[in-house]
């Protein structure tokens, strides 16, 4: 793995290059795991033209040897400062995580230490990130197949039935990903049943599942430390008509949407695509949110997928594509896989059936 | 609940006064969940000296309606710039959150809008967060029920054995709290056998447990949003002469702290209170971290009980207190409650024993 995380600096020094910057210092924890490979829960790095200084606490020393065997190590509670003093020359800082304050402390280790003068440096690693290399989607894919054997094994055995509580079916899910070998739930996992389903971001609760609803689950596993994300909507007995043309018309639009991922494609074409679905049946109020997001280190990351989104997309993005329709009172249905932006059509992680599933 | 926040707001202001600001900006999503009671993960909230506007995006605002129903609430995407456009005169922001690229947009927003000045005004929430109330800590006395539930389970059903890996037995932890109620581990579950547990910080593996082994189990239990912490140590089998020796060791440097933690005791001299029965033992380089934490909606928050640390203690304050022995190659110990500083003696909310257990 020390490869990967090598090729990944690399990578970062040539961005370094064209920003006329000596260093970068990385505070972002995510970052500094996607450089090194570190999971502890407190580092930062420093990365010049020619090596990298990794820092974590006395906490960590053991699994730092073995995770990060290759770099310069030094042991302090303060990473950042510990690595600010060590700075020299034109140093990049992450400006969209340093707080106010913590460029104030960082400004004084600089300055007391080697002379490092700070610059705004911000997304440099997020400019990797973005586009994902192969160890990744092989995470990605591993996160998506834990999440799609969890809600196989669930309705398979029989998990989905009146009478049961949300939280259950959450539990169940979640249960179910990590018996699958996920280190766990993505994200906290809906359960919506009923009038339920019609709130995008509803929290499970005791109320339990009766004939008729509409089940909305949006659920993802977590495997190397990265998140898959898809949601389903399966109906508890006969779908009645209304359920069967919402359910069609967001399928419809989560077709579109997935069909206009292409390398080159603006973002907010792509949410256009799935957008004007709805539209045109006369529902856009009901679809209040973006159509989809990145996917990786972080369950949310760039790019957005949404009106206001700008940005092209390129061969590697992992991204979902979510659309949804949420009718107050009654029901909704919201169809959410992941894919990894490929030439010619998306490669799709998230492999359950999209057909509206009658349990 | 809503008067509970309400008392917390009010309390915000007289903070708000001391420091002539006429509002606070609210970016730290904990801060507002502890002002408000919402838990959802995009908000904002601005509080005036006689008023609070709360601001969360479409996806919440079902449950922004009954979380938050005492509030005006506004419905926008970036919640941090749709208050800062509502923000009037001399308004403080969280520079210990906001970041660098942060506080740019929020100033354009701020200018664009009603003209408020913005001023740095860190950790004014955090000042009321570091004393608990009673709310809040029925919240942690539920997780550490939880986690010493989970705990006890464990060793009544036999799960703690020969054969079995650590990480099934971290599973079965976490299983166990979630049994409990709790909604899930505080954080990542630690499970360290033979030779792993003189690593302070260490992921279970798939490494099996030995007759012979101390298991160190660092877990704790979330509920409500608040987090416990504990750490236990047993040995598989009869005890060495080593390992009843470096168990009594801890144990006396633990009990130690626990009678320190009075109000107006320096969080140096509680650490220090702990760390001297170590040292006079000849191991305080096995000793390389602080003795304990605070606990609350974040696993690890102020006041920091180290060498390093500032402050005093005062009633109602929730920390930890878990000194450890680390023996390169051998093995480690450390012992860690949960507790509530109050007059007299503390309140221990971790009652699992503290008898070296052999199972």
């Amino acid at each position: 793995m020390a490869e990967v995380h090598g090729r990944r600096r690399n990578a970062l020094r040539r961005l370094l290059d064209d920003r006329s910057l000596d260093a970068l210092l990385v505070t972002n924890l995510l970052n500094v795991r996607y450089l090194t490979g570190f999971t502890g829960s407190n580092a930062a790095l420093l990365v010049t033209r020619d090596n990298a200084i990794f820092c974590t606490d006395g906490r960590y020393e053991t699994s730092a040897q073995s995770q990060v065997p290759d770099l310069q190590r030094v042991i302090e509670r303060d990473c950042a400062l510990a690595l600010a003093a060590r700075a020299k020359g034109r140093t990049g800082f992450e400006s969209d995580h340093v707080t106010v304050d913590g460029l104030q402390a960082l400004t004084e280790a600089a300055t007391a230490g080697l002379h490092a003068e700070l610059h705004k440096a911000p997304g440099l690693t997020a400019e990797l990130r973005i586009v994902k290399d192969e160890t990744e989607i092989e995470a990605l894919r591993m996160a998506c197949a834990a999440a799609d054997r969890a809600l196989a094994a669930l309705i398979e055995h029989g998990g989905l039935r009146p009478g049961r509580t949300e939280r259950e079916v959450a539990r169940a899910l979640d249960d179910g990903m990590r018996d699958q070998g996920a280190e766990g739930p993505a994200f906290a996992t809906i359960v919506a049943a009923g009038e339920h389903s019609a709130i995008p971001h509803h929290e499970p609760t005791d109320a339990q599942l009766k004939t008729g609803d509409l089940v909305k689950m949006d659920f993802g596993a977590l495997v190397d430390g990265y998140h898959s994300d898809m949601t389903r909507v399966v109906v508890l007995g006969p779908a009645a008509d209304w359920q069967t043309e919402l359910y069609a018309l967001v399928a419809a639009s989560q077709a579109a949407g997935r069909k206009a991922l292409k390398p080159g494609a603006t973002f907010a074409e792509v949410d256009d695509a799935a957008r004007s679905v709805i539209a045109a049946a006369g529902r856009s109020e009901q679809f209040m949110h973006g159509l989809g997001h990145g996917v990786g280190l972080e369950i949310h990351e760039a790019p957005a997928l949404s009106r206001a989104g700008t940005g092209t997309l390129a061969a590697g993005m992992a991204v979902t594509v979510e659309p949804g329709v949420y009718v107050p009172g009654q029901g909704g249905v919201r169809i959410e896989d992941t894919l990894i932006v490929r030439e010619g059509a998306p490669e799709l992680l998230t492999l359950t059936t999209k057909e509206l599933v009658v349990v």
